[in-house]
């Protein structure tokens, strides 16, 4: 095999999700619901599928299906865009983040990423040749509310170098949600170096108790350096779609498609139709205020679930994931922890340390997903109370 | 952007697709069918939707599609392939066909391409820092039933740089299906200088008059150094879905997978359920065997609207597309002779030259595709008429 792949194992959500199913295992991990999306959506994609939707879509995406993110980003009160040239359809976020960094780095470029970051940002970097430079993220700690980075460290990370900035806002693993402040600093660092950002923004509608989501483009100086990278999936309980999107100024959206014409072409054209549905109609029908709120008890459940056995946990300001303590459990290994938890208590959760590129001075700490059904979560209490 | 993608333009199915579209032209242009697949394919993509298969698919692709795609082969009598080491299922052919690159290409490395060639292979080696090397492909002349290439100029191609050949069969635009003694031959010199074979398969099932279909994978001793790419776009008539899967050993699988896990993670779940349905009952109730009755009729009839307007065909031995001789029309260039007839007659096709990376002495030919409705096909009768 070729150098660029030679050291990759696989993610680590095969591995734990191959474990839990091998184990019984009640399924934490991988972060995707264990119920099914908004019937209307389902129907769409059916009507798609008999209406004969079914040969190739444009290679930039289908026109109601840009012309229905053109309209959500107005309606959030973010931006108005042109879905001819400032939105381009994908096959999921996974494939628009390889995209963007295909399309925008070249061998020797750097990156700049936030550790821990999502697992695939790294070989994203890796296969394009750039170079990664890391900012550690830091658990809140004494009168912190959140997890945080410093700032001075952030600043000694940019060079004449650096190409990229990967943001994720809402984060994963750590349910951090970037405050307007951090932004703002990212954003002046990104003009002074004529650096573009690329931003997962996968868990936008996801945000809990008081959060708020901020896209960076949105800031003063930046719809013109940055790609914002979103998909239906999370939003839509749909994760087996994959469909995805990225929204940004026409140099950068001409970028990716010269580098996404060649590695999917085009995305499902039936699943395109029901993804446009989904957000027309979301538009109209007060979902994403309910969604959030099943979320936001869903989340509030298992905190209490793991603070009553001991694990406590850290505050999740946005996406699907929860942060808990293990320092009690005796381990001092997180994948240790996690394989036993998978395999011996039966409650699959995922090792953060997969997350760091850099394994020293990590914290103690196991990922938990809260997108599941009340009767998920309550058979993994179960199962926690009799370890505990 | 970055250097490897900055020399791209559209693809010149994107760019006639939309001129066919402004002009209201007839489309023989870019391959896809304007008939519906099988009814009992939708029906099941319908079903996996309404009974929740929306999840994440595991990365490989699911169990039922690969275990499908093996009894695919075992039923055509090609070999017994192990579904969970030997298949990955990608977002279409082209996904595959990246990530095999991708994993299989160091920078500097040679990679053997027949000319003319499918447009996405050259920037698939480009991307990945490939070096492409050309072995021309020669339309009949003479005593030729078919196009041709020089045996010698293959052998000169190969050198110890040499680390992939991409072969095209049924092969696309030329319509030739590669023959046991071209095979063989390119089989040896893979093995004389140990080079790995991504094979592009996709029209499998489209071949026609007595040419016969034969995987280079099950020559001798090619199993080892070949990926097998194909897909379900064309053989069910449903280009959209974007299904596509990757056969060969374990060695070659996993590299592809290496990649592929970072370019799309996953594909639709829902559609790789259908697929399996698809394949499955296939081998039962005598689909291939009609569909290619069906194409034998619309081939026919094509050649001879053409024919009938002087525009002569070559033999099509296999693929949707029939290549005809334009050089009594007075245009001296294919492209501006395709432009013409989609803007001017109302009827849109593919100039060839967009398959040659060196433009000198190309045979003067435009590429229609006769996978229309026999009405569609009547209706581009009645433009070229009224032209000549
Ligand atoms: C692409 S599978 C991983 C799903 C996910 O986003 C996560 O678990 O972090
Ligand atoms: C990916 S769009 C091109 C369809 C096709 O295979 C062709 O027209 O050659």
């Amino acid at each position: 095999s070729a150098e660029r792949v030679r050291q990759f194992g696989t993610t680590i959500f095969a591995e734990i999700s191959a474990l839990a199913v091998q184990c019984g295992a009640v399924n934490l991990g991988q972060g995707f619901p264990d119920f099914a999306g908004p019937e209307w959506v389902k129907q769409a994609a059916a009507s798609a599928i008999a209406a004969d939707a079914n040969q190739y879509a444009p290679y930039i995406g289908v026109p109601r299906l840009r012309e229905a993110i053109a309209a959500t980003w107005q309606a959030h009160g973010w931006r108005t865009i042109d879905p001819q040239t400032e939105v381009t359809v994908t096959s999921g976020a996974t494939e628009a983040l390889f995209a963007a960094v295909q399309a925008l780095v070249n061998p020797g470029d750097e990156v700049i990423l936030f550790e821990p970051f999502y697992d695939a940002y790294l070989p994203d970097v890796t296969m394009a040749g750039g170079v990664p430079r890391f900012v550690r993220l830091h658990p809140p700690a004494g009168g912190q509310t959140g997890w945080w980075f410093d700032p001075a460290e952030l600043q000694a990370t940019f060079s004449p170098r650096t190409r990229l900035l990967m943001l994720n806002t809402p984060h994963n693993p750590t349910g951090k949600v970037f405050r307007r402040a951090e932004l703002e600093q990212i954003a002046e660092l990104c003009q002074t170096y004529d650096v573009v950002v690329v931003s997962d923004e996968v868990y936008d509608q996801l945000v809990f108790a008081g959060a708020e989501h901020i896209p960076i483009a949105t800031l003063p100086g930046m719809w013109e350096r940055t790609l914002t990278i979103n998909s239906l999936g999370k939003t839509f309980s749909l994760t087996g779609w994959k469909i995805g999107y990225a929204v940004g100024p026409a140099h950068l959206n001409a970028a990716l498609r010269a580098a996404h014409q060649w590695i999917t072409f085009a995305t499902a054209t039936p699943l395109q139709f029901a993804a446009a549905a989904a957000l027309e109609e979301a538009l109209r029908n007060g979902y994403y205020a309910q969604f959030r709120a099943e979320y936001t008890a869903r989340y509030r459940l298992l905190a209490e679930i793991l603070a009553s056995v001991d694990l406590p946990v850290l505050p999740t300001e946005g996406s699907y994931f929860l942060m808990a303590d293990i320092s009690s459990t005796g381990f001092r290994d997180d994948v240790a922890f996690c394989r036993f938890l998978t395999q011996e208590v039966g409650v699959a959760a995922i090792p953060p340390s997969a997350f760091y590129a850099r394994q020293h001075d990590l914290p103690l700490l196991a990922r938990f997903c809260f997108a599941k059904r009340d009767e998920t979560l309550r058979a993994a209490q179960q199962r926690l109370l009799a370890w505990r």
